[in-house]
C-alpha cells in the first residue's frame, strides 16, 4: 500500500496526548515512499458541549472514506455517562460493523516491577463488538419512581456469533499453540450461552488442529490471575470481553500497554484502532499518560493494512523500550514517544 | 439461640466432602447446650438422574422450616449446563429471596505463597442475588438455525436495587473504614446503570459518614489486581458480583478460602451459606478439596444466627491455621477439618 488515508480521532482526556505520540511513531516507521494523509475529526466532549452533536451522518460518511481510524479515547465527566460512549465510540463500532474487537495481551518475561519473573504470556482476546449486552436494547418503566423497572437486553444472533467465532478459529489456527478458549456463562445465561457453545462446537469440527476448551467467565478471571500463560486465543461476548481485557491488561504489564483493534474483517468499512484505556480525566493534561498502548494500536493498524514488517518493527521497538524501563524514573508522554520514534529512525 | 435447625445440601462433586468438614467444625464450636438438628437434602445430579427432579415445592416447603441452609455445591458435567444451576441453586436463591449475596475477601498479611508481603485486604462484596441478568428472562427464536436470535434480559427494579444498596450502606457504616464502592457499567448499560447509580446516590445522602465512589466493572477488575486494599464494601449487580467475587478470591488466597452467604435479611426465609467454589468435578472424590471456604461459610452462618462469638472463634481458628500452612505439605480435606475442629475443641 503506497498511501494511507488515516482518520484521526484524538477525543477526550488523554486521548490527544497519546494519539500525538502514536502518529509520531507511525511517521517514523513508514517508508519514505508511503504517503500518509491524515484527517482529524473533532469528536467527543468539546464538540458535544459546543454543538450538542455526537457523531453525525456526515461524520460517518467522511470517516468511511478512510483506510483506517486511529482513536485516542472518548468519555468525559462533564457529559452525562453514556452520551459520548454510546453516541460516538459504540456508534462507530456498530455503524462500521467492527465485529471483531481484537485485544492482545503480552507479558515479556523480563518485564520489571511486581510481575518480574512471571512466565511469558502471549494471549489474544477476540471480543465480539457489535451485539450482546452492548446492543443498546432495553429501557425503563416508571422511571425515577419506587416502582421503576430497568432492563438491558443482550441480543445474540447466530449470524453475529458465528462470524466472530470463525474469525477466532482462523486466528488460533495461525498461531503456534493453536488453542482457543470460549468464555461465557452458559450455566446461567442459558439462551445466549447455548447459542455461543453450540456454534463454537460446530465450527470447531472444521478446525481439527485447534485445541478448544470452555470456561465460565467467573472461573476465567481466576485463571487470568493465577495462570495467564494457559491462554492462547480467547473468544467471548462483548461485555465479558470488556471485563476480561482490562483484567488481561492488569496481569500483562498494565493498562498503559493494552492495544486494541476494532476490526471489520470484510473491509466494507474502515477498522478502528485505539488503546484500551479510557480518557483518564484525572491525569489529562499532565503529560504523564503512557502512549505505549496507542503505539501498539498503531502496530495493529499497520498489520491490518498489510504493513507487516512495519508492525513488527514497532512492536520490537516497544519490547526493547520496555526491557530498559526504569520503574524509578518514569518518563513523560512525549519522552516515551520520542524514544520509540528514535529507535525506529535509527 | 439454644437450638439450630439446619438444612444440609451436600450437592455435587466436592460438595459432600467439604460439607462434612463444615459440619465437623460447627459441632466443635457450638456450646454443649445448643442443640443442633440437621436434615439432609438430596439435591443435585444424583437426584436428577434418578427422578428427573431438581427442586420440588415439597422440598422448598420443608427447607423453609429451617433456621439456615448449608450448601456444598451444585452442578455436574453429566447434566446439561444450567439445569441444576437454574433448577436448584438459583431457584433456592430466588424462592427464598436471598437478595444479599455476601462475599467477604480477606488477605491476612502473613499469607504464604505468591501473595506473601501484599498489604492486608479486608473487603466485602454485597452482590445482588435475586434479579439482574440472573432473572432467567430471555429466550431464543429460530433455535438452532442460522437465523437464531438468543436474548438474555437483565431485569432491575428500584425495589430490588434499593434494598441491596441500603443493606450495603448499613454494613459499610458499621465497619471501621466506612467506605462503599458501587460497581456497574453505566456508560454502556445506561438504563440499569442509571437506576443503580441514582439509587446509590439517593441512599448515600442518608449515610453522611460513609465515603462512596463508583467504578466501571472493567476498571474495578484492574484495581482488584493492583490495589485490592483500596476496597472496603462493594455493592454490585448479580452478574458483576459473580465475576468480581471469583476475582476477589483469586487475589485473597484463592477460591479455596472464599465463603458466601445468600441472605434474606428480613428473616422471612432461611438464609443459605455456601463456598463460592463450585462442584469441581475434576477433583471430586480425591479428598484434596480445601474445606476452608465451607468452614468460613459456617462462620457466616453462625453470625447470621447471632452466634457472634462462635463465628469469631471459627474465623480465628482458620486464620491461625492459614498462618501455619506449609505450601509444600498440602493436607487432605479431612485433615484440614480435623485440625480446625481440634483448635476449637482445645
Ligand atoms: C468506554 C467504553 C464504552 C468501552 C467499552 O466498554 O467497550 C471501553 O471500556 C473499552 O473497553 O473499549
Ligand atoms: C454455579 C453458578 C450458578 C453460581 C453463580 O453464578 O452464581 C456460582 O458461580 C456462584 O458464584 O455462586
Amino acid at each position: 500500500r503506497r498511501s494511507i488515508r488515516l482518520a484521526v480521532v484524538p477525543g477526550d482526556g488523554i486521548g490527544p496526548e497519546v494519539v500525538a505520540e502514536g502518529l509520531k511513531v507511525l511517521a517514523a516507521v513508514l517508508p519514505q515512499d508511503v504517503k500518509l494523509e491524515t484527517t482529524e475529526y473533532d469528536l467527543g466532549a468539546r464538540r458535544w458541549h459546543a454543538t450538542g452533536e455526537t457523531l453525525t451522518d456526515a461524520d460517518l460518511r467522511s470517516l468511511g472514506q478512510h483506510d483506517a481510524i486511529l482513536l485516542g479515547a472518548i468519555g468525559d465527566p462533564t457529559v452525562p455517562s453514556g452520551v459520548l460512549e454510546r453516541g460516538v465510540l459504540l456508534k462507530l463500532r456498530f455503524e462500521f460493523d467492527h465485529y471483531v474487537n481484537l485485544r492482545p495481551g503480552k507479558l515479556h518475561p523480563n518485564t520489571a516491577g511486581p510481575l518480574a519473573g512471571s512466565p511469558a504470556v502471549d494471549l489474544v482476546v477476540v471480543r465480539e463488538g457489535t451485539e450482546g449486552p452492548y446492543a443498546g436494547n432495553g429501557g425503563t418503566l416508571r422511571t425515577g419512581t419506587p416502582a421503576e423497572v430497568a432492563t438491558e437486553v443482550s441480543v445474540n444472533t447466530a449470524y453475529g456469533v458465528e462470524r466472530v467465532i470463525r474469525y477466532a478459529f482462523e486466528r488460533a489456527n495461525a498461531r503456534p499453540r493453536r488453542k482457543l478458549t470460549l468464555v461465557h456463562k452458559n450455566n446461567v445465561l442459558v439462551h445466549a450461552g447455548n447459542l455461543w457453545k453450540n456454534t463454537f462446537d460446530a465450527v470447531a469440527a472444521e478446525y481439527p488442529d485447534v485445541t478448544t476448551d470452555y470456561l465460565h467467565v467467573d472461573a476465567a478471571t481466576i485463571f487470568f490471575v493465577t495462570r495467564p500463560e494457559r491462554f492462547d486465543v480467547i473468544v467471548t461476548d462483548n461485555l465479558f470481553g470488556d471485563i476480561l481485557t482490562d483484567l488481561a491488561a492488569a496481569v500483562t504489564g498494565g493498562i498503559g500497554l493494552a492495544a486494541s483493534g476494532n476490526i471489520n474483517p470484510t473491509g466494507a468499512h474502515p477498522s478502528m484502532f485505539e488503546p484500551v484505556h479510557g480518557s483518564a480525566p484525572d491525569i489529562a493534561g499532565t503529560g504523564t499518560a503512557d502512549p505505549t498502548a496507542t503505539v501498539l494500536s498503531v502496530a495493529l493498524l499497520l498489520r491490518h493494512l498489510n504493513h507487516d514488517q512495519e508492525a513488527e518493527r514497532v512492536e520490537a521497538a516497544v519490547a526493547a523500550d520496555l526491557a530498559e524501563r526504569d520503574p524509578n524514573a518514569p518518563r513523560r508522554t512525549e519522552q516515551i514517544g520520542d524514544a520509540l520514534a528514535a529507535r525506529l529512525a535509527g
